[in-house]
């Protein structure tokens, strides 16, 4: 397995306070962390599950990638995020194996972790994202 | 948290063979467990993801959910499922703060284990299984 974890599926939400309150409530669960990722056209927040996380993302506006999924979709399950000890290593086995890479060179996303998304072609309609987590705590 | 863990996110697929050998290739992981769920109108298989799995679902006739959510949306994510240790406190817990429950009383789903769907309303669009895993390697 390249991936060594499930670091989290992601859902896409019209408006993020709303959503939240409705699944602390539901979870019995605070978020861990709220950020806007301004590249990537949102603002998120992850509540924990086990070693895992549930992600509710709110685009920033109709014409991110998440807004146009919300006006043709709705609410609802938008991708998984895998996380990888080396993303750069898993974007060549990936590539190796035929798999379409949407970023060919990893970038920088929420929590400062190196990300890259792959096409969802080969994975069965599913989004994927790696994320090589940045350790915290540390700059060495 | 009322639920301990990330149990897994099931993908509906069109062909269980052809996505367990295009998954197994690029994750570079053979499946865990693969089975019929007669009663849910599947056949399905888990890849290990760290401490959750990948689920790929066939539907085993078109009028079945997983047959109708395929027709309308095509392959694709089609729920997660939390691991819970209780699943009637979990399943009270839920429908005690407004979550609308599909089933009311658990019932028996892929190994073995108990599970129940909670409606996606409540969810911001996912549909929600919940899972307390019977513990393997003893029927104490």
């Amino acid at each position: 397995m390249f991936a060594y974890n499930l670091d989290h599926v992601a859902i896409a939400v019209h408006d993020l306070d709303a959503a939240l309150a409705e699944y602390s409530r539901l979870y019995g669960s605070e978020p861990l962390h709220r950020e806007v990722v301004g590249e990537q056209g949102v603002e998120e927040a992850m509540i924990a599950v086990g070693g895992s996380h549930v992600q509710l993302l709110q685009p920033l506006d109709a014409e991110s990638p998440v807004g146009r999924f919300l006006s043709t979709r709705g609410e609802g399950l938008h991708h998984i995020a895998l996380a990888v000890a080396d993303i750069d290593a898993a974007l060549r086995h990936l590539e190796s194996e035929g798999a379409r890479l949407i970023d060919r060179e990893p970038r920088i996303g929420g929590r400062g972790a190196k990300i890259a998304f792959v096409h969802p072609k080969q994975f069965a309609g599913t989004l994927v994202e790696l994320v090589e987590v940045v350790s915290e705590g540390t700059d060495d």
